[in-house]
Formats: C-alpha cells, sequence, structure tokens
C-alpha cells in the first residue's frame, strides 16, 4: 500500500520526517538487502546519475559508506577532498555547489562543520538537485539515525515499549539528538540518556527523554543500550572527567551489561574508543550488533537516495 | 559532410587546430548535450579506455570535469594524485608516463606548471596513446578555450562581426591566450584587452589585439565579456593594484555592463574572486552564461576524448 | 587438466604456494592478456565484487596496478587513504578491517610498514573475505615476484637451467625476498646476488644464492639481470657506498650487461634511479623488459583476484 505523505527533495534531518516516511524507508531499505541479511545488492537502479561528496570535515566510515552506496545502485561517484579543493583559491561553498550542479551533479552528500548548513544550501539548488546532510556541527546526522532505527527494528520487530538508553556525550553529538527525535517519532516513551552533567545538554526532560548519571540505574531492563563515542578533545575541558575516570564511571563493561534485559543490543556509531567507552569483551560479544549497524548503513543510505531520485515506492520496480 | 582536415593525435594547443577541425569538434560537442541543453547525455563510446589525470598542480573544477567526461563516455578513470607518487621518490615525469602507459593508459589528461610540458612529453609516448593539456604554465588551457568558444557559439551562432573584450590578468592566462588564437582562428576581428599595463602583455596590438586601460571605453557595444581570475599571489607585486583598486578601475559591475550591448553575454573561466573581478549582480545576472560554460565544458571535454580516440566523425554512429 | 593443489584463501606470500599453483596462476594470467601480449582485457569476472585497497605506505605503481587491475574485472573499487582515515582517530587496524569487510569487502589489498602485518590480520577477518599482501615492512611482495616470474616464462619459456642475478639492496627488499623464494620453487638452480657486504643478508648460500662482490663476474653468462632500486635513505648508513660510488661499482651499464648472454633480459621493479643502479641507455635498451613487467602486473593482480574469489581454472569460463 502507497504511503500519502508528502515526498521529500532533501534529506536534512530526521526533524523532518513523518512516520510514514520513515516506514517507507525501511521497506526501502529492506529490497536492498538479500534475504541473508549481510549481502547488499548490485542494481541499476541511478544508472547515469552523478553522486557528489562533498566533506568539509575528514571522515572514513561515512563517505565510503555513501560511496559505495552510490556505486552498488550504479551511479557515478565523486569524491570531492576539498582541501586540495577550489576552495583554497578562495571560491565560496555556495559557488562551489553551483559549480558541481552544473557540471550534472544529481545528489549532494555533505557533512560540514557549522550546524545548520546544510539546510542553509538547500535553499540555493536548483530543482532537480538533492542533498544529504551527511552531519553537521552538532546539529544532525540522519542517515546514521535511521541506519540506527533500522538496526533496532530488525532485531525488536516493534518500537512502541521499547526501552533505549543513550551512553556518553549527548551534548555534543549530532547522532544522538538524531536518534532521540527518530526513537520519537516511531513512538519509543522510555529514552535515556546516561552520562556526567558535563557532557549532557540541559531541557533534556523537557524533550521526553529521562537523566541518568549511574550508568546500572540507567540500563536498568533496557532493550538497546547505545554507547557513543567520546572525542579524545573533550579531555580538554576540566569539567569532563579524564578517560580512566569515564571508563570506571560509564564504561559498557559485561557487568554493567548484565543490568539491560538479557536480549538487549549493543550499538556504536563508531569509530570505538575500546577501553573509554566500551570494553571488547562486549564491543565483540553477542549482544553486539556494531557491525550489523555497518552493513545496514549502506542499504539505509541507498534507499535514501534510490528515495530522494525518486524511487519512492518500494514495490514500483522489480528491484525493489 | 565529412572534414577533410588530417586528425589530431594529441589536443595541445589552440594553434595546431585549423577552423575545421574547430567546427567539427563544436559538432561532436552537440552530440553530447541532450536537446534541453542542460543535459550531458550518458553514452558507452569509451568503454574498456582508460583516462589518467596525471595534475601536477592542484585544480578541482577542471579535473573533476575531464572525470564526469571521462565517466560520462563510460571509460575507466584514474586520478594520479603527484603529490603521493613516485615523482616523490624521484622518478621522473616521463618514467611515471611511461610506466601508466604500460598500465594501458589511452588518454592522459595532464597538468603542469612548466609552459610547453605537454608538448615536450607528447614527442615520447606510444603511437596508441593521446594527450590532453589541461592547462601549461602560462602557455595554453585549450579545451578552456574551446567550451568558451562553444558558449560564445551557442549564443551568438556566428563568430565574424563579434566584439569581444577580455578584462584582467591577461599576461599570467593561458585562458586569455589559449581563447585569443581560438577568437582569431574563427574570424573574430574585433579583440579588445582591459587592464592595467602591468597585467597586459606587449605586443597584443601586433597579435590584432586592441589595448584598453578604461573599462568603459573597452566594453563599449562589445558582443562578450570575459572576465579573468585575479590571481591573489599578483598582488605581492607592487606594480599591481591592490584589490581594491583593481575592483574600482576593472570590476565588472551593472553600470560598467551598460556600456556593452544589451545582449552581451558574460563569461569567466572561474573560480570567481567576487568583489574583486565582478559583482555577484553580474556574475548570478540575467547576462551570465558562467555556469553554462561549467556544463558545457563536460561536453566539450567529452568530445576530444571521443576525438582523439577515433570517433570523430559527428554522424559515424548513433550515439553521436 | 586441473590441478590437485589445495585452492588458497589469501595471497600473502610467495612462501605459501606450490609449484602447481604458481602454474596454474601463470595460465589464468595467460588468459588476461590479449594474443598481442600487449592488451590486458576487460571482462566482467568480479562484477558485484568489492575490492579494497588498504596502504599504510604510500605507493603509486602498486596501488595504480591493483586499480586497473580491479576495473578490468569490472569490480566495484574503493581506495583509502588512510592518513585521511579514522585511523587518524585512534580507530585500530583491525576495526578499520572489519567495518570495511562489513561494508562488503570481498578482497583487500593491504601494504603496510610491519613485516607479516597481512599475515597477522588474516587470521581475523570473515570466511569470504580475502586478502592480498601488496608489500608488508622488508617480508614480501608476492604480486611483485609472480609478474616477474610471468615476464621470465614469457621471454625463457622454462625455468631449471636459468642463471638470473639480482643486484644491489637485497637486504632491504621485500622484492627480492619473494623473487628468490619464487626462483627456488620453480626450479632455478644458479641464483646470484651481487651487491656490497652492507647490502645483502647474511646466510644467502644456505639459502642456495651464491654471494658475488664484483659486478661482471656475477653478471657471467646469465639469462636474467634484476636491479633492484637503492633506496635514498639507504645512504644515510656510512656502510654503505655513495650513490655515485655505487653507480661505479654496481651500476648496470652497457659494459657490465656484456657480461651477461647476449639474450638476457634486464628487469627492475620500479621506480627506476637512473644514473645510480641503471643507466638509461640499458633501461631503454633493447634486452630491457622493464615496462612490460608494468604490463603483465596487472594482468597478475587480475589473476590472483580472479583465483581467490573461486574463478580458478583456466578453462572455467569463457572468460579465461
Amino acid at each position: 500500500m502507497r504511503a500519502q505523505h508528502k515526498p521529500l527533495r532533501h534529506f536534512l534531518s530526521i526533524e523532518q520526517l513523518d512516520q510514514a516516511t520513515l516506514s517507507h524507508l525501511f521497506e526501502i531499505t529492506d529490497t536492498m538487502i538479500d534475504s541473508d541479511m549481510r549481502t547488499i545488492k548490485k542494481i541499476p537502479l541511478l544508472q547515469g546519475t552523478t553522486v557528489t561528496s562533498l566533506f568539509f570535515e575528514p571522515s572514513t566510515r561515512t563517505r565510503t559508506s555513501f560511496e559505495i552506496a552510490a556505486k552498488r545502485l550504479s551511479a557515478d561517484y565523486l569524491n570531492l577532498s576539498i582541501e586540495n579543493s577550489s576552495a583554497s583559491k578562495g571560491e565560496s561553498i555556495l559557488d562551489t555547489l553551483y559549480n558541481l550542479q552544473a557540471m550534472q551533479t544529481d545528489v549532494f552528500v555533505i557533512r560540514h562543520s557549522v550546524s545548520g548548513m546544510v539546510e542553509h544550501l538547500s535553499q540555493y539548488v536548483a530543482p532537480h538537485v538533492h542533498l544529504i546532510n551527511a552531519g553537521d556541527g552538532s546539529h544532525a546526522h540522519p542517515t546514521q539515525a535511521l541506519l540506527d532505527m533500522y538496526t533496532i527494528r530488525h532485531h525488536k520487530k516493534s518500537f512502541p515499549g521499547l526501552k533505549v538508553a543513550i551512553i556518553g556525550d549527548v551534548i555534543h553529538s549530532r547522532v544522538a539528538k538524531s536518534q532521540i527525535q527518530a526513537l520519537k517519532l516511531l513512538g519509543v516513551q522510555d529514552i535515556r540518556a546516561i552520562g556526567p552533567t558535563s557532557l549532557l545538554p540541559d531541557h533534556l526532560d523537557a524533550q521526553g527523554v529521562t537523566v541518568h548519571h549511574h550508568l546500572q540505574e540507567g540500563l536498568k531492563d533496557v532493550d538497546v543500550v547505545i554507547t557513543l563515542r567520546l572525542q579524545r578533545e573533550r579531555f580538554a575541558n576540566p569539567a569532563v572527567p579524564t578517560a580512566e575516570m569515564y571508563f570506571r564511571d560509564y564504561g559498557l563493561t559485561t557487568a554493567a551489561l548484565a543490568h539491560a534485559k538479557p536480549d538487549a543490543i549493543v550499538m556504536h556509531p563508531g569509530p570505538m574508543n575500546r577501553g573509554v567507552e566500551i570494553v571488547s569483551e562486549v564491543a565483540d560479544g553477542p549482544q553486539s550488533v556494531i557491525l550489523q549497524q555497518v552493513t545496514f548503513g549502506i542499504a539505509t543510505r541507498m534507499a535514501v537516495m534510490a528515495y530522494l531520485m525518486g524511487h519512492n515506492h518500494a514495490n514500483e520496480t522489480n528491484y525493489f
């Protein structure tokens, strides 16, 4: 059955989505994965389409995931290293974008250190061009949240009734912000943020998120445990505990995980600091779905690109 | 009808072209563009061909344009970053070239800071190999000139009788040198160079180019206005005016442009210094064809590659 | 006729090969080359397969050769620049590998400065993943040795009875170590290492390699002359002769080469220091097969990738 939602032109944040669109994206993602749930298909859906990645911040994981996704859809993929680019000749971001648009780019995948930058740029591009936010400042990382939700859905089937804990540097994390929005949109009512005061934003409770400063307490009976990467540069702030102290209080160990439900899944957006926010025993253990997130990430990004390019009905063609 | 010219093996400069070859390249370019004149086709003409770009100077715009062009022709495209290459292990350019030739490169796209370098290299490559000059020192940038001429032809239909003004740093500009050669070859008799003495070469008049030191006077009644990028490093020369002074005297404003014909087109090879050589009102205004140059650049480079690889008859196959 | 050997999962060193596998790889390589022996075919054998190169040391030649080989087999090719990667965010090599594996990489091409690193990593990857050693420390460079043997076989037809001289920095050379293993496996009994004491390892004679400190003496009547690159950083060691002294004693000149058989072939793994280990007259002369090594390198790497992916019978499909 066809959803009655208005199709999106850009993929900027979880906030712009409604529940029907989210479900619909899950269904398209399903079709990108083979029945073994481990292999991503290769399909000619975006043949002749040019996807350009514009990363103004370094990234391997996300950029590579989009590159593989674009190639699996048979698109032409262009990777712009901004360090060596016209940007260094003083050209504005907007002029760079206009030029690549004039060079037939259909989809831009953009990461930038300034919050709101991708939405800002979206006001200026031509009608046939689609932007995907691959992370802007501390604002949003919607494809990461989408792949995380897809992973939860794969293991837990439905969202209402779930208890989800997010541990760590929520205040600086665009991933956490997008995850919280997505969880709420999907009807999760018990969302918990666990960490020291210095790493949690104010007003989380006003957003319906319960704050916990004790790890074991926060993990009690949860279905999903999401640990966040603790950026090393945070330790420069004297209010933030040292890596050792952080690990002692918030490091996800087997003992701590025992407070969650026995079938709780463990997630991490990567790259991991083993021994800081998570121990290897858990990261590589039976409850970890961390590498599955990576595999589903490709299928999710394929789905977003296909959707934006107008292939938005799961039963439209035999590729789905 | 088939042109009676001798086919070129390399694309080194405008000087090596005759008028028939130029017309012929325009015709091939036409076939690379869809009837809407905004979309570049994807065709399998160079399937199995390897195109390698060797840029010894940084570039985004030109390199990316060639990359998209090669991929639109279904070639395998190899982008060599010379900074990380064997060049840093002391290998000579020629040995690098010989090796890539032995690795089945068919077409090399080369940019180098030394004038004449690409022509020099062309004496050493194997008979089946084709070189394209993507800019050598201050000598030539023939594919840029070709796309510029194609853009002029698109808007003005024929060349004789046109008045064309080139504003700015002509003395250091390989673009301007190639443009002047192309305009003369196409029969343009009124070519004007506008700028301060320090940025114009001697003997322009001997080449049939009129020199103007006053912008408004030089723009009077022209059909085509080409502004050049003013490299920031030029300002180190005390004979060159500051950016502010340059803008006051030679910046292309709406008021200055009013001296040209009402249907004059405005061109710039990019990247632009807005507020130095051109104001945004003109760069983004109705007379600007700057982004169209970028789109036509891809089609032009596809045409040059196809032509060199022997697909040199506009009606040869159904791809044209 | 089908060889009775156990198929390899990874390509880590020449030591793991038996003679039948080596012959078999030569036969697959034969099928990758057109009958003119100069052109590499383009075939859809690895369509849908993802090949990822992970180079922790700079390289143009080898990385490019693998890239072209992968694309000639129609694989999706991913080139990871480790400098800009998650490695810089403190992620371990193994986590990087696990992530790329979760992103559907089938074949990894790995170069690392630590001897034994690729074999070490091979213990951790998933069953469907294949690793190719593209050079580890001073330990091994098996695809280089394989292409070298293929080149010798092409010119000399069979190996027993051949006399082969390797000149230069054998002690630091992973290429030389892999070559010696391959030559012995193929039945070559007269292998000679020529160079100053400071550049030759101990116990070469225990490996069946004759040591020579005089170039002319060592080259006497040989069928194959392999010169090695002399890394500039070696000259920092006071025991190593200067470039001038090295050239005088071990530089391969026309006069020195005259001591070899008249039909001896000259090889070099590249990149060459002309005027140090070899003169241009020899490097570019009629006995040189240096650039043919480069061409055969692509075919050899195609063969290795195809073999590892299970296309291991030369008569299996019509692509062979």
